[in-house]
């Protein structure tokens, strides 16, 4: 069977792109930067479902979306997250943060549903997010 | 600066020991299957500051926790996360799930706090995990 994207993450988000291994979703919510990675790859659940050789992919794409967060949005903090309770296909969101958003310190799930959705931050995001996302992806020397 | 778990880390888990990177905590909630996994390296916030060289350390970790929660408690799913906006020190979250739990299909964020814990139930767990962690870690063979 072959990789389709779940119906309600398309429902529920903008697309941004593809990354090498990853579909690059944005949430409609305004309330926070909020960016969902979906491997490209059938059959995968939970984060342990993909492959080894795979996983320093996935890491170098939450690297990359979570240094762009920081950089073009100014967040203070990144939340990663696998969670797919509700939508079984592997996603992994990648949330921007801030001291002052509607459900700090808490988690986003805890802010309750967004209401009606103020399309203007959105989109606004979607722009800067699909061109910062065509420019060749660079990463910092190694540190240990 | 010396790596040390962080205080509040320390005081709600119960320790597991350690793998190669990470030291294994269990958080003290019955409700819940719930692993921590802590790099031991100074100076981690986010998940995107741990080097690229040690990520695919950590994936096998959370790999190797996320089936023994399957193997060991039958859990029907699994929660990944690194959310830190309370505890600055980076921690991941390695969380089985029942479509039967207190939190279900939400994160188990949404549930509350634990209130009053069973420690027999912990402490079961936490005898079992630590007998697990004990054996030498296999992985099944790859696949892409």
């Amino acid at each position: 069977m072959a990789y389709s994207l779940h119906e309600k993450l398309a429902a529920d988000c903008e697309s941004l792109g593809d990354l090498d291994l990853c579909t690059v979703l944005l949430m409609r919510d305004h309330r926070f930067p909020w960016v969902i990675l979906v491997p490209r790859m059938e059959g995968l659940r939970d984060f342990h479902d993909l492959p080894r050789n795979r996983a320093i992919v996935l890491f170098d794409e939450i690297d990359r979306v979570s240094r762009i967060l920081v950089d073009e949005f100014e967040v203070e903090k990144i939340n990663v997250a696998a969670l797919g309770n509700q939508v079984p296909q592997l996603h992994v969101h990648v949330i921007g943060r801030y001291a002052s958003d509607a459900a700090w310190p808490g988690p986003v799930w805890n802010a309750g549903v967004v209401g009606e959705v103020d399309q203007a931050v959105v989109g606004e995001r979607a722009l800067v997010l699909r061109r910062v996302l065509r420019e060749p992806a660079g990463r910092p020397p190694e540190t240990t």
